[in-house]
Order: C-alpha cells, then sequence, then structure tokens
C-alpha cells in the first residue's frame, strides 16, 4: 500500500508539463512517462526548421525542467495501452505503471486527410526531428539547383509549397521567403536564391482564420509583401514527388511542407471512449473521459466546448490551462473538496510572418507590423522554457536581425537520409515537359570543352 | 577554353578550407565539393557529443565561410572516382568536374583494426552525426537505468567504455566522468548517476602517447580525480553488444565509444598511387602525387616524413599548414616561379580532460591543470570559425562552468534510431550471470502491490 496517490500523467508538452509543475512537491507521487527526454517550446519550432535557431534551444530535458520536483519521476517511455479497469498503463517496453490518477497529454500531429502516404513527400511540423528533416529539406533544394547551375549551367526555378495558412503555414511560409531573399543571397553564386518561389496554398478563402478578418487581410499582404504568393480556396488533393494537385491543376514543387489537419495521438482511441472526426477525446467539463473520474484528457488531444458553444482551440495556452486545472482539481479532491469545471481563458491571439511583420489581438486590440512582431517576440522569449534557452534565443534573434543571416544551417543526417531528402527534391514531375527532357540528357557536364 | 585555371578541391575540413582560403579573389577559379554543406570544427566535436554544446555552435556552412571569395564556387556533392588522365572528378550523381589543379582533402575516420563489424556497438567521433549518436547512447543508457530502478526498483551499475587514450579518448572519458557526476546529478531521482563507471582502455602503456612522458602521468592522475579507470596496456580484441574483451577477460560496458585508430578516406586508394597501412597517400615533398605534379594530397589523408625522419601528424594544424602552402605552390607556379617543398611547424600541443583539467605543450614548456585548461579554452575560442560561434560557445562555456550544467541534452531521432542505441545498450553480457537472470524475469513491475 503506497502511502501516498500516484498520478501517472502521459506526455511532457504544455499540457503534461504545466500539470506537473502544479503537482510539484505536493503530497502526492507524480510519474511523468515521454517519448523523448525533452521538452519543447513548440511556438519556435519552425524557426529551427528555417534555421534560425538550433534544437537544443527551443527544448529542455523534461527531468532538468522538473529536478526541483522531489515528487516527481520522469520516465523515458511509450505508453502503449490502458487498463481502466485496474488502472494500469502498459509501456512498449512490456513494463506496466499503476494510477490513482492518470492525466493523458500525448498531444496531437497533423493529418493528411486519409492521405498518410503524402506524408514522406510533405512533412509536416511536431517534433524537433521534424524540424530538423524540414530544415534539411530547403537548404538541400539550394543546394541541388546551386550544382546544376554550377555544373551544367541549367537554371531551374526553385518552388516551395506550404499546404496551410494557419501559424504553422504562415510562419514557414514567411521565413523560407526570407531565407531566399535574404539569408542566402549573398552566398550562392551560380543561382539567385530570392528568384525562388514559396507559394502557400490555402484550402479557406483567408489566411490565419482564426484571426479577426481584416487581420487575416492585413497578414495576407505582409506575406506578399514578403514574396510570398498566397492561393486561397485552393484545397490540394494529390501530393507526388515534386509536384500537388489544386482541383485540375498540378503545380511542379521541389519541396513539399504540410501545415494543417489535426490528428490526436492514437492513444485517445486505446482509452475506448468516444471521439471526434480528429481522434479527440470527448471529456466532461472537468476534462476527465465519461466514466472514469480518475482518467483526464488534456490539451490537443481533449475535445471540449465552451460555454460560448465555440470548441477550447488546440493551442498551447489552453492546454497549459488544461494541465494546471487537472492538477488542481486531484489536489483538491484529496482534500475531500468538489471539483472544479474547467473554463478556457483566451487571453488573445498573435501570429508572426516574418522580419517585422506579425499580427496580434490582445485585450480586445487588433495589432499588426512590427508594433505586433514586437510583442510577439517579447512574449516567446517569455514563455521559452530556461533561462539559458531565453538568453541565447535572445541574443541569436539579435544576430539575426542585425546580420540578417541564418545561422544553424546545417545540412545532417546520415547517407540514407539525405538519399531519401534528395530523392524527393529532385524528383521530377512526369507533367512538366522541359524538366523530364532535362532528366534524360546526358549528365556529363564539362565547362572546360 | 577557360580564361582562368580550375583548381578543385575534395573536403571543406581543415586542409580544403584553408586551401581555399589561400586562393580566395586570387586569378584562378576553384571549385570546393564536400559532402556536407559545413565545416565542422573538430576538436571540440566531443563537446557535441557529450551534450556541452550544441552541433550548431561549432559547424559553419561552408559556402557562408567562403561567401566573400568571388573566385571560388562551392558544391555539395561525393567525389567517387578520378581520371587522371583527363584531369576529370566523379561525383556521385554522375557529373563530372574537370581542373587543372586538384587537391585532395577528404580526411580520416577512425580504423577498426580489420573489426568493421565493431562500429555500429561502438561509434567513433568524426563527423556531427557521430557525435549526436554518441550523445544519445550515453544519455539514453542513464534514461535507461532510470527507468529500470523507478519501475522495478533494480539498480545496475552503468559502465561506460572508451577505447584508446588519444586526445579524443581521454576528453570522451574525462566528459563523460563530468557529466555523470556533476550534469545529471540532480536530474535524475531512482538512480545515483555519480556511481556510474568511466574506464578508458589503452593499449600502450600511457595515455596521450605522443605528449612528454611526464605529461601523459600528469594526464592520467587528472582523470583518475575525475573519476576515470584508466587501463593501460590493455589492447581491446572483441567487441560484442553490451560488452568487450581484452585479452581473456569479458567486461560488461552498457556503451563503447571507439577513439583510437585511423583510416584515410577511401578517395586516396582511388588515386591509384601508393599507400600506407592505414591508406595514406605517400606524396611527394610538396604534397603532390608521384607522376601527377597537378594532384596534391594534403591533411590526414598525406603521409610525408619531416626531416627528422618523423611523420608530419595528422593534426588540425598539419592540415591547416598543407592546405596553404599547396595554394602557395599553384599560385607560384601560375607566376612561373618554382615550387617549394613542406615543412611542417609543430606549434605544440594541448590536451583537454576535464573542469579544470588539461595538458600543454607550448613554446618548448610543459603545463598542467588549470593554466593548461585556460590556455586550452582560449587557444581554442580563437580558432574556431565564425564570431558568433566564437560569441555562443563562450557564453556556452560560461553558463557551464558556472552552474555545472550540460545544456544540449537532447536526445534525438526517429522511432528506428532510437531502438537501434536501445538494442545496444539493452543487450546484456551473456556472460554477466546477475544480468541474465534478470532479463528473463518477468517484466511486470508493479510498485502498488
Amino acid at each position: 500500500m503506497r502511502s501516498k496517490l500516484r498520478i501517472v500523467i502521459i506526455g511532457g508538452g504544455f499540457g503534461g508539463l504545466w500539470a506537473a509543475k502544479a503537482l510539484a512537491n505536493r503530497p502526492v507521487d507524480v510519474i511523468l512517462i515521454d517519448r523523448k527526454n525533452h521538452h519543447v517550446f513548440q511556438p519556435l519550432l519552425y524557426q529551427v526548421a528555417t534555421a534560425v535557431l538550433s534544437p537544443g534551444e527551443i527544448a529542455k530535458p523534461i527531468r532538468r525542467i522538473l529536478y526541483y520536483a522531489k515528487n516527481i519521476e520522469v520516465i523515458l517511455g511509450e505508453a502503449v495501452e490502458f487498463d481502466k479497469a485496474t488502472n494500469i498503463v502498459k509501456l512498449d517496453d512490456g513494463s506496466e505503471v499503476s494510477f490513482d490518477y492518470l492525466i493523458v497529454a500525448a498531444g496531437a500531429r497533423h493529418a493528411y486527410f486519409g492521405h498518410d502516404e503524402w506524408e514522406t513527400w510533405a512533412p509536416g511540423l511536431k517534433t524537433l526531428e521534424d524540424a530538423v528533416e524540414i530544415r534539411r529539406r530547403v537548404l538541400l533544394a539550394f543546394e541541388i539547383a546551386e550544382r546544376k547551375a554550377a555544373l551544367s549551367g541549367v537554371k531551374e526555378q526553385l518552388t516551395f509549397a506550404v499546404v496551410g495558412a494557419g501559424p504553422t503555414g504562415v510562419e514557414l511560409a514567411g521565413a523560407i521567403a526570407g531565407i531566399a531573399r535574404q539569408a542566402l543571397a549573398s552566398d550562392f553564386k551560380a543561382i539567385d536564391t530570392s528568384e525562388a518561389r514559396v507559394v502557400l496554398f490555402e484550402g479557406s478563402d483567408r489566411v490565419l482564420g482564426t484571426f479577426a478578418s481584416d487581420l487575416s487581410d492585413s497578414a495576407k499582404q505582409q506575406l506578399e509583401e514578403l514574396g510570398v504568393e498566397v492561393r486561397l480556396n485552393s484545397f490540394v488533393t494529390e501530393i507526388e514527388p515534386g509536384r500537388l494537385k489544386v482541383g485540375d491543376d498540378w503545380f511542379k514543387c521541389d519541396v513539399v511542407l504540410w501545415a494543417t489537419g489535426v490528428a490526436a495521438s492514437p492513444l485517445g482511441a486505446q482509452l475506448g471512449v468516444e471521439t471526434d472526426r480528429a481522434g479527440r477525446v470527448k471529456v466532461e467539463p472537468d476534462l476527465s473521459i465519461p466514466g472514469y473520474p480518475n482518467i483526464f484528457v488534456i490539451g490537443d488531444m481533449a475535445s471540449l466546448l465552451q460555454e460560448s458553444g465555440e470548441p477550447v482551440p488546440g493551442v498551447s495556452p489552453a492546454a497549459m490551462q488544461m494541465g494546471t486545472a487537472t492538477a488542481k482539481n486531484i489536489l483538491r479532491e484529496i482534500k475531500g473538496r468538489p471539483r472544479a469545471n474547467f473554463t478556457y481563458v483566451d487571453k488573445g491571439s498573435m501570429a508572426t510572418i516574418g522580419r517585422s511583420k506579425a499580427i496580434a489581438q490582445l485585450f480586445g486590440m487588433k495589432f499588426r507590423g512590427f508594433i505586433a512582431w514586437l510583442m510577439w517576440l517579447f512574449l516567446h522569449v517569455v514563455f521559452l522554457i530556461g533561462f539559458r534557452n531565453r538568453l541565447f534565443v535572445l541574443m541569436g534573434w539579435f544576430w539575426a536581425y542585425l546580420t540578417r543571416e541564418r545561422s544553424a544551417r546545417l545540412i545532417t543526417g546520415d547517407a540514407e537520409e539525405l538519399r531519401n531528402a534528395l530523392t524527393f527534391i529532385e524528383a521530377e514531375s512526369p507533367a512538366d515537359e522541359s524538366s523530364a527532357a532535362h532528366r534524360d540528357s546526358p549528365r556529363r557536364h564539362r565547362t572546360s570543352a
């Protein structure tokens, strides 16, 4: 018999970590289980994907974040199954962990509308590994174009396609345009990187659709100032190596990035309760699952309507609030007090677009351009975990702002990974006559003849 | 007909890069070809492997380093073959590059004494990918031990084995001991990380054998002060998952790192001239290859005796000097002046061991301990490429020194990579009775019974 109740938390993202923080050094035993050893500050992932920041600058070991909490044990492992009757979590290595309370906060990934095979050609951005893979593809595309131009004199226009104009898609498109026009321009000699096209495809009729429509319009205009082509009402229906389809039209693209759709962690389905189309668990007002008041689902995995009838959005502040609220409910219950229902407090939202460009809705006011961008910078540094990370990221930004350099421009990976990335980038669209002809041409490039 | 002579450089390490710098904005055309897009400052690789620095802090895109050189084109690609008769380099993608002068500077890797199969279990440290892999294995070993101890109460002593007590082996052993005793100690709750063993196996009778013998003795003592067990005259004859053999004795080890032996790039053999046992090309006194005065081999790929009868050592200052000398010889020849033979200038050497611990031979004097360590820090920051890297590395060191933290403690990689790393770490020695028994025990770990 344990002397203290044990709370098991699955996931060290914003939801799980905030729950753990609220339980730190309280009279409970906590085990936090995550597949990764690190918490990632997801709002800055796109900066790793676009070579502004290094992976280590936006991530911190979970056990380091929680080292001060004597009652929290952090375990590297993957939860694969739950036994709700006996209160047990099964891990991938066969071990089992019992709990009195369970908080499932395993997050979400991108959804490919039933076309999971697109992921290989159009990676999404949820983990550090994703970010490094995107960085590799973007940088490799420029390298391959330079090699072609230098050795054979063939200049081809690069096209980067981003699918989905939510915050991530807008950030990626804006940052890639920035790279092409500024950071890389002086380093490439055979190609003019600023001629690269960046096309943002959005199925709906505006970008950043959760913002007020005049801010959406401003964001679109700011994107276009950066050189991004924005295609609204353009629902992508097919992706193949080297091209994608919108309606009946194929577009040649060297790199495709996926930034739309949400699929909650499959652990939600493992719980055996009702889920919505995106795999989110329909939770009770206190975030527990129906019939099992000691099991909670929070963050991007949870589906809950606010009093307004709107769903709680899948954003990091909501996950943090859910984590804290759940921890408090458990502590209340242990003291014999009743639980409180969860209420989401919307503190506003902001989206960055590029250098000096952003939009924000805060305190009931709207901001755009440089002022919104400064607010975005400030808030993201404040919320970044770890003083060292804040210091280094601030310095990194300052450096990037002054020099327009992108300092983390590493193409890494073993030979096979690089070959895979090359395969997609070098694949040439069958619909594209000129490049098909080029593909068949001899590859002996001698400029000395 | 080209108006200017073309110099092709294979490799953007110290040799190739210093050759390129000496040719920058001179009246020649230069093409530098490397498999990676970045130059790595190899002397600090072990700090990436031990989570002090991030990969981006010790590497910089080669084309960024050379952006100011209007006459240098940097190409991402792998040279696979040479045609000495027609002066052509063939790349892996089938393209061909012609040259008037060729400088081959493709470096070396570790050699496994004919046991290449050991590499999987005992990775070496030459690239950023190697460093990240070593970091992953070292950190994973602690995570797995923590999980076992927390979920099943089984505490096993971790053993890290480093094979070879040259500079890299000494740095790795010292840094891992530092991690175990200081950086991780407060973050792990079920295990005491400071109990981990770090064993340094060396086949000869002293560590850092290229230094004076009293400095070797000092280095051994400094290693032991850090908690490293140094085993001299211990030639490793067999490596299997989870264990290694010295003489007739098997040693259980959770992680094995390889830091001995040299194998020059196989490109040396492609040149069709005589090579030594390590695959190094025996070069003429001007670093050209016999019979082909327009083809040079430099750096770790070159085998050359000094006037003293000693070989030029495979260290970065030698590679830099060879690069500069070769570039100057080519420029001289273009002006109709004779070539000069290469002379290696030994400016001394230093090796770091751990926090406040190092040895150095400089200006004919010997240094050890804190003063040698300060000199090491100073010189390595000075030679690091890029002002931003210097600034960030200095700050990172300052932070690590003050807090004893290791900030780059990320375990990254896709699921398969992690499974591979786990396989080696979790493999248990058949010779080890107790762990064999443990392996067969049921894995149902309930502490709540």
